[in-house]
């Protein structure tokens, strides 16, 4: 009956019940949409909560800063991450308490810490040196944690170095924080993007609770656990429900760290990301030659155009098209742009039904993180994605 | 005396004598900003066209869309290579005659080369049978010149499989063209972006020759040949001057294709990138621990807010500071948002002042092309990179 509904192992019952579709189905888009449902967004808020219990939720805006988003969180009761003055000003301009933001990005212009302070915000993160004297230099007497650089996980992205600091070094920063008139209150971390198995938390809470018991010997009255982001969605490959998952994590936190003041976490893509859907359209069928066993399909959206997370094929999303039902084959997946480097699956190739061509609607399933943020101003011409809440 | 300036090889006189520099340095910006100067691009357009003759100049519009940019090439004599019908509208907007417009994308949206038809453009661009089959049914009786995809050159950046047809097919698209109504006029191909050398060209050319003759001897009448772009940029490495480079490749050209009606060329980088340097600011410098050998330098601006063309280390850009008389170190260089793979150069460190620290100002050479339309709308909640032309 509804043509856009693939039988999916795992996920599909949520897509099937989905307002999302029903809202798609009734609509024409004259260009690629993110459509995003508020009540989604405002389940996965209380699933994650129940799991997570006294830890306070800090929703990681960059997933997704659609103002809706933020309304919808602060009416749950949400508290969140900035990566910038910018993000601060829209979560402020929302309703959002000072006390309820941090500014987490390590990496901060000196003159949005002070824009931060005087908003009343009172928590930042750093890595390093450098980062504190431009806390302390404009932020004066603020809380701070010290961000650790983890080992490998078997989250699907791992992180880079480019965060966090070794953690030998953490008590270092804490003592400079000190003697910068600072209050080094705790950790975070970052377990890695779509750590999809509460167990893979394991290891780098055990790495994180050596250097939180060494700060300790060394004299750090800390009360603050920020756990970070990590929580997953459902790209194809099965998850723990968000609850469930929240909790084993829950209970590893509590047997490494005990009964700690506060704890904090910081998801994005568990929040959001199967709150939406984008709807887009097939371009182009063809083959490159005779002899080639994969077609190429093109879609009116790609890399510089909402689906960044597909560089290095990363993040894998769910393709749903009206011609589900027929024969299947591979294909290399690209977007519309004139860019060579606007591919989006070539290594993996994606199956697709063969009868597919040019003007088919394709949905693409749980793009409701990391999409329209990423979106390009209007690279070879193309318009950014749209955004429609419901 | 000029602190921004340092002694470069090739390309530096080019740089001291900049009207940028003198700009940038009189001017304080809040943000990264790229400014452009008009008096470049025309400069760069007379000096290729030099080289080029009689060979029709069709700017790829989406290496820098700013109106000012097109304004000064239709006011040079430049025709334009359009990717959307966004890219179309703003040259038309600003004065462009539409025979002077090629719809360059090889997969374009059915309602936009209807649109493309009824304004006049009269040139498309195919590589399959299923756009052939929506140019003959929203522009029928269009011109069309085929692009195929050719081996491997010695370009930076070697083009994907993405664009193009193998050259076996290149006669059969041209019969289902005729099929359709459609004038096959002739072929197109790109030679690989930042191609730095003429002779690169060679081997390329001798395989669209092949074609051609193929093409002809089946009976199409060409009159049109495509050399796309690849004129290179300076970026550290030396590139023959633009009007010699051109006049090599012209000669190449007439020696496969002698007195060919019609030939079009598609610089974009090649005319754009030398006019554009970006002033951006330095974050943070530090070590991730006491044995790294390498600093992290973290910019204000990076992959998600105008520097995409750093994915795979792909183009190295030049960063001037006003410290680069002090001593050098390796440096990982990354942006400012809060994403892992936000990271410019890490495989190949950049070597950088010891003495740099959070607030330098950092100019990035050549920054002209590729770089601007890039930009984020907001990631992370960092404005988009903003330009300003002189």
């Amino acid at each position: 009956m509804n043509a856009y509904v693939t039988p999916v192992a795992g996920g599909a019952a949520v897509f099937a019940a989905s307002p999302l579709v029903d809202f798609i189905r009734a609509n024409r888009f004259d260009r690629p949409t993110l459509v995003l449902s508020r009540e989604i967004v405002a389940r996965n808020y209380r699933a994650l909560k129940a799991g997570l219990g006294r830890a306070d939720i800090h929703y990681a805006v960059k997933a997704n800063p659609a103002r809706e988003v933020i309304e919808t969180l602060i009416a749950g009761g949400s508290r969140f991450d900035a990566a910038s003055r910018g993000e601060i000003e829209l979560c402020l301009s929302l309703g959002a308490q000072p006390g309820h933001i941090s500014f987490g990005n390590t990496v901060k212009r000196a003159s949005d810490i002070a824009f931060a302070h005087a908003a009343g915000i009172t928590l930042f993160a750093a890595d390093s040196e450098m980062e504190l004297d431009k806390i302390a230099g404009h932020a004066p007497g603020a809380q701070v944690y010290i961000r650790l650089l983890v080992g490998a996980t078997g989250a699907d992205w791992p992180l880079s170095r480019k965060f966090g600091c070794a953690p030998e070094r953490a008590v270092g920063l804490m003592d400079h924080a000190v003697s910068l008139g600072l209050a080094p209150v705790g950790l975070s971390f970052h377990v890695g993007s779509q750590t999809r198995r509460a167990g893979m938390w394991r290891d780098t809470l055990d790495q994180v609770a050596a250097v939180w018991a060494g700060a300790r010997a060394a004299g750090h009255d800390l009360s603050l656990i920020n756990i970070g982001g990590g929580f997953p969605a459902f790209y194809g490959e099965n998850v723990d429900a968000p609850t469930e998952y929240a909790a084993r994590v829950m209970q590893l936190v509590r047997a490494r760290f005990g009964e700690v003041e506060r704890i904090m976490a910081e998801p994005g893509r568990g929040l959001v990301a199967e709150a939406g859907v984008i709807a887009c359209e097939v371009m182009l069928v063809s083959r490159k030659s005779d002899r080639d066993m994969h077609r190429w399909v093109y879609l009116d959206i790609g890399k510089f155009s909402g689906l960044a997370e597909t560089i290095d094929e990363a993040i894998r999303y769910q393709f749903v098209t009206p011609r589900d039902g027929d024969a299947m084959g591979p294909c290399i997946m690209a977007g519309p742009s004139c860019d060579s480097a606007d591919v989006l699956y070539e290594k993996r190739p994606v199956m697709l039904p063969t009868s597919l061509k040019a003007g088919d609607r394709v949905l693409i399933r749980n793009t409701g993180a990391y999409t329209s943020s990423y979106s390009s101003v209007g690279f070879n011409g193309f318009p950014p994605l749209d955004v429609v809440v419901i």
